[in-house]
């Protein structure tokens, strides 16, 4: 990649657009942002395609210049051909998002779902610390999900569904989840989870979010230290289990929620720290070394979605 | 393969060594038996080469026209040198058991992990019935673990670890596993620790076998039906865990505990119905027919050492 080609990476969320470009050196030569505009499937290809154009113009780059485009996209994609399947933020169903922006911009344009495109970024964004070939990327936020490199390679399952952990029962007969089933990993360790768990415990009338939870827990108080650890009671086994199915060699979170730092993590740590004390097997399966929370500042999404480009 | 020469199987257990040689087409030339001398690692290798030329004499066979020998070896195994790094059961520390193989018969030999080789007969065995990618092989016994075929491909891990579900946490402050930890998944799920609860649960002072237990499970024992319940719940999330991490195609039961059949399956069974009926993901991820039982009479463990003598 060292011809003088430059690549996108193109990252669509329900609310916003972001586009990063960068030169074969991996260098920054651009990033953009913009609101997404999902009121049908052709006002949300003309403002990927305006600001692709946008970010190009900035980075003093022409289309002819570029590699390919890599873009992320919340929901079912499928990766060969480029369709989304369904991407219900967004307003798409069957929609040939690839192959629209290939023929508009003349450039090789890969369309890939947001969560594996993150963890592609996050997979790059370690190996250039030092090399790891297997990697878990759990995702907090207002769902949870986890991404997986194994031995070097994005792993997708049989049916695309590798890795949906927020829907992995982890208390019989708890909350009831968005999706039907009760006791949901989501309905313990997820942002909105842990702000209503506070608001229960709390006997609070009026709704509050995660991060008030987080500053009630660095101020010490009782109540968001007890909603805090079963959070991370919950979230550590489930690291716990992450572990000892992909045995991979870093487990790295990232999403909303763990931009709240210490108040979120320590009491994950402190979870690992005491299954670790039990046993042998478990000092070395859940070393504190395997444990990575991703920058704040990283965005994973672009990244990955530059790496998805160079693949082509 | 079809070019005359014929394979061999062995698989190397605690108490019992099986060796099977099949031709080119696959069909069982001989299968014989014999006990393991664990006295030490000489006469676990003459031992081996004996049974060798014992199966090969019964299959009219000539070293000759060995392709290759696959081992299966319950312990830490080296697969790309053939050393066997830990097998305490079988008194082997740091032991060249595929070379010295090799040397004394003039046949390649490949030694993998006994899990890791049941896996991949069991992968052989469903394809044989229908084409799967990813599957996922859990054995119960005195232990449990699981081992998997993901994308076509025996999947290791990092360390080798992948698929070792035995010591997951699953009840907190639960009974005290060998491990060290408390609440492992096999102190409620594995052969032993079925008996004990139930004699727990009966008050009884002499011990009893998981056998004991799925009998009077039959005979409608109502300790025998608490005790089975708690095990089928703690078992069926465990493989909507392996279901929502891998996204296989089929989970596969085997090992000793499940030759039970129906004492064991069927609340295992009904507690997966009852997860299905929440909600719509669950009923496609968990659908009945991903669940499949090994036959007692299927030794997974000599077909995978011919699959892995065939690999070379």
């Amino acid at each position: 990649m060292g011809d003088g080609r430059i690549w996108i990476g193109l990252d669509i969320g329900g609310t916003k657009t972001e586009a990063l470009v960068v030169d074969a050196q991996m260098g920054v030569l651009s990033r953009v942002r913009a609101s997404t505009d999902t009121a049908d499937p052709e006002c949300l290809l003309a403002g990927s395609i305006q600001l692709i154009h946008r970010a190009l113009a900035q980075a003093n780059g022409a289309v002819s210049q570029v590699g390919g485009i890599g873009i992320g996209i919340p929901g079912l994609v499928e990766r060969e051909t480029g369709v989304v399947r369904l991407a219900v933020n967004l307003n798409l169903t069957a929609y040939p998002l690839g192959a629209a922006l290939t023929a508009a911009l003349g450039i090789p344009c890969a369309v890939e779902n947001d969560a594996r495109i993150a963890t592609m970024g996050v997979y790059r964004w370690l190996n250039e610390q030092q090399p790891v070939r297997h990697v878990a990327y759990v995702s907090i936020g207002t769902g949870i999900a986890a991404g997986v490199v194994l031995d070097g390679r994005l792993y997708r399952g049989a049916h695309g569904m590798a890795g949906e952990i927020g829907h992995v029962m982890v208390e019989a007969d708890g909350q009831l989840c968005s999706c039907g089933a009760r006791g949901c990993l989501e309905t313990i360790v997820a942002g909105p989870a842990i702000a209503r768990q506070y608001a229960e415990a709390a006997g609070l009338r009026a709704p509050v979010t995660a991060e008030t939870v987080f500053q009630a827990y660095q101020a010490d108080d009782a109540v968001a230290q007890q909603v805090m650890r079963r959070v991370s009671q919950a979230l550590s086994r489930a690291l716990q289990w992450l572990i000892m199915t992909y045995d991979v060699e870093k487990v790295v979170l990232g999403g909303g929620v763990t931009a709240a730092g210490a108040a979120f993590l320590d009491p994950v740590l402190a979870e690992l720290a005491q299954m670790r004390a039990q046993s042998a097997l478990a000092q070395e399966m859940l070393a504190a070394h395997k444990f990575v929370v991703l920058p704040t500042d990283f965005n994973a999404g672009t990244w990955g979605a530059v790496a998805l480009a160079q693949q082509g």
